[in-house]
């Protein structure tokens, strides 16, 4: 019999008994007891732990921790607060997430693209108003990030007709219709063509504030932006200043810097802000248990651990 | 030279400078003027009229009219005041509207599936709460109507995933991984079992106030209407009962029986109501025009009234 998992996470009370009930679905051989319920003794006896959002001072009490299980694909946070004590973190890799992000940008790209906003407020006014239509064809949207994520959304953007460049930090081999751009140079020159930019940038130390003051007023006069990244990707006072300076058009933000984005933010009243509670590419309790489960299971097999985050690069 | 073509239209001023200058552009070698600038002897030698929905008084008094050409694809309103004088109405066929109209019914059914308007609820009251998320192929997505538009609608659903099954009065052939249904019991079947209904129907005889409140109460509880088809194909009364009673959960509305929407009507302030202001299949005037630029050449150069509205169909 294997020893306890534990399951370490600052949930609310519902969120933690659907994760539990679905890892306990997904793992019946395996005993998974939340944190709060070790007894010292146990512990010290803890090989792995599966987190979400965990308490570092509760990790630093696993004393022989062999690996750490995360629910959520970004671990920025879990690199800051754990990456220096050399347990490897193992990230949630979701093959689902690519199909299900790249859905979100292609469904908030028509969003902006058909003036949805823009009707919602005439609506409130009650101003019956076609405004000009732009066709894909006619419309470049530009994303930022060419991983998994940023090669799924650049395949369904060029497959509904739009134009579609696609930014990152070094040259990668981009899906067939899309442009690839690369360096500051080529972020320069999506930035200043894009009807609507797409973030999907992972935090680092080098994309943190990437869209400044800068870089959002560099952006197509008219523009908006969808950040599905980080929330720390954007500058938020200078995008407010953009936004009410008529520069930009509109934001749809799905990742805030402290979620949930406290009731105090602008972000909430402001007309040209869409707020998102992050949830551009959901995974369920269930999936998710799934995916941990496989990851478990191999570990347990072979005593190899899985794929890690590399904790220089940050993902 | 040819004789003068007439251009009637109850449009501001600003619309029919728009459609003017754009048939100006695409036929230059024809003389288009406004139906009140023409004298009585230049009526009479009227053989074409291009209308934008035209005062049937006016139309009356050009007694010599060969044929009608509308600049848009409904024709109800047409058929009804002047199909019986037996003057030829050719109706707009724009071969891009099946793909606006199929953008726009992805894109609207995207706005339901990814929950826009209950996040943009939220949004209102500053509440962050991330909503379960259903995917596509968990979503059916019933069309009304089989024609050019429903299939190029069905066509790009399927493509992203969804479920579908369409229907149409008659058996017709749908496009692959499409459930085709017919008559009242197809019918009955996809109201119980889509997440959402999409109507693209014609307004007829046969199809008017067909959603009334049987068929609205008898739809799958919790389920999302779209109408992209014509206002009076929705009982109105009904739909609002079915939202305020919580039996359907949204509608977007782009179509009403009167348009403009008149400001005292009950949608545009209903929280469960999406009104859009007839913008679902958008044409530009110049690609109107253009079209239209090619039936009358056609016209001129056999003297063949190009294929015209079956008057007893109504479309």
């Amino acid at each position: 019999m294997s020893e306890t998992i534990a399951f370490l996470g600052t949930l609310d009370a519902e969120e933690e008994a659907d994760f539990l009930a679905a890892l306990a679905a997904a793992l019946p051989e395996e005993t998974i007891r939340p944190f709060r319920t070790l007894s010292a003794e146990e512990r010290a006896a803890i090989r792995i732990a599966i987190v979400a959002n965990p308490d570092p001072a509760e990790v630093a009490l696993l004393p022989n921790l062999a690996w750490i299980h995360s629910l959520w694909a970004g671990v920025e946070r879990l690199v800051r607060d754990l990456g220096g004590n050399g347990v490897p973190i193992v990230r949630l890799i979701d093959p689902e997430l690519a199909r299900t992000m790249a859905e979100a940008v292609l469904a908030w790209t028509y969003y902006l693209q058909r003036d949805m906003p823009a009707y919602r407020r005439q609506q409130e006014t009650g101003t019956w108003r076609q405004l000009a239509y732009r066709p894909p064809g006619e419309t470049m949207v530009g994303l930022l990030g060419l991983g998994a994520l940023g090669s799924a959304a650049a395949e369904r953007l060029v497959g509904a007709g739009f134009r579609v460049a696609a930014w990152s930090r070094s040259p990668k081999p981009v899906p067939p219709g899309v442009a690839g751009v690369s360096g500051p140079e080529g972020l320069a020159g999506l930035l200043a063509t894009s009807d609507v930019v797409v973030c999907l940038l992972p935090l680092t130390g080098e994309t943190r504030g990437l869209l400044d003051a800068g870089r959002l007023f560099a952006m197509k006069p008219g523009a908006a932006l969808i950040n599905f990244g980080r929330g720390p990707l954007v500058a938020i006072d200078a995008l407010l200043a953009a936004l009410d300076a008529g520069h930009l058009s509109h934001a749809v933000l799905d990742v805030f810097e402290v979620e949930p984005l406290p009731p105090g933010s602008p972000l909430w009243r402001h007309p040209g802000v869409t707020v998102l509670p992050h949830i551009s590419g959901p995974t369920t309790p269930a999936s998710s248990a799934g995916i941990v489960a496989g990851n478990v299971r191999a570990y347990r097999a072979t005593g190899r651990i899985p794929q890690a985050v590399d904790v220089a690069r940050g993902y």
